[in-house]
């Protein structure tokens, strides 16, 4: 058990130094040689985790959405603004989530799939708007797999517009501003009149999962 | 007068080569050196025309929003969709266009100032919304500035998520449900009841604006 433990330490510790190397770096310019000395851990046990640039790319990519899990919600629309704007916020305070949303932006990073991440988000947003519309929580022309698209995909130019210009000081604003300009569309009035799109909101949901897994330490999972 | 059509032939030359170079090798890793190889001219005249890789970068991400302009539309809301879907079509089949954008879109090209696309495609929208309001074809919530980055920014990522799953094969889709999820929430409904936010719009604008150059020549821009 100890054993398995300084295992996932050590894991932890060469993907957090992959992330910085690649998010200073770049994929192309980032070298195994670089990561190596940022995460301060012998070549043998790098190669026991991670056997190519390509996988430790993969595994930075990987942690964006699987660290933090929503929390369910009884109004699935809420449920999606949730997982949107939590992840506004951590690619705001959260290095590793920060470096998995520029890989997926790399444009240069060649023989990387950077699909994953796309592919992975829709299938959430997908899977959530088809409860919602489960439930009646869709106005009747929405078709999941088509908005689940435009929900990935304009996020996606919001934080990449957002950390242009300002560094992402203003992403919880704009990625508001987007849902508030999406959601319309998507939500019958009475759902609408009742989210929270809130700037705010992010923050909110990101303290609410932090006191959860202080409750349940043997779920903790950064 | 023969020697100025010289000068523009020469720079629109280099313009191109230094679009394939930042295309295919990213801004970073791209050479003057390169530039000059794929351009075919000569140090002295690429150096008459631009200083240094930046501001050939600069060049590069200038075009893409001044050759072609947009006509103009009784409905100031259905001129802002033809930006976008005739900019759409664009990036499909124009290579100055791609390569401006991918500029724009590159988080590794160190000392190169990418916000002014992103600047100057908010004002242009900012323009139209602003006009849209004065003729009463906004919802009375909307805030033009708001909005315009709101467009921009989505439209970036949606363009960066067709390009990384499709090779911008589905741009065309992609762009006309972006509009259909963002118009609702922007448009009184009678006006949006009369807008064309179709696949097929973006190229229809294209050979309007083509047809309306080839019967003057004299203002022909590319």
């Amino acid at each position: 058990m100890v054993k398995q433990d300084r295992a996932i330490r050590t894991r932890k510790n060469i993907l957090e130094a992959a992330a910085r190397v690649f998010e200073e770096r770049g994929y192309q310019a980032a070298t195994i040689a670089e990561i190596l000395g940022a995460a301060g851990v012998t070549k043998g046990a790098l190669y026991f985790h991670f056997e190519s640039k390509e996988q430790l790319a993969q595994g930075v990519l990987h942690e964006q959405d699987q660290r933090f899990v929503t929390p369910d919600r009884a109004c699935k629309l809420q449920e999606l603004a949730d997982v949107v704007l939590l992840h506004a916020y951590r690619l705001q305070s959260d290095p590793m989530v920060r470096a998995g949303v520029r890989l997926t932006m790399d444009q240069h990073a060649e023989g990387l799939d950077r699909s994953g991440p796309f592919l992975r988000w829709s299938q959430v947003c997908r899977g959530l708007l088809e409860e919602a519309r489960d439930q009646s929580e869709l106005l009747p022309h929405v078709v999941p797999s088509v908005t689940a698209d435009v929900v990935v995909g304009t996020f996606a130019g919001v934080q990449s517009m957002s950390q242009t210009v300002s560094e992402y000081q203003d992403l919880r604003s704009r990625s508001s501003a987007l849902l508030r300009h999406l959601f319309p569309s998507i939500a019958v009035p009475s759902v609408l009149a009742s989210l929270d799109l809130s700037e705010q909101r992010g923050e909110a949901v990101y303290e609410e999962i932090r006191l959860q897994l202080r409750r349940q330490p043997a779920a903790a999972v950064s």
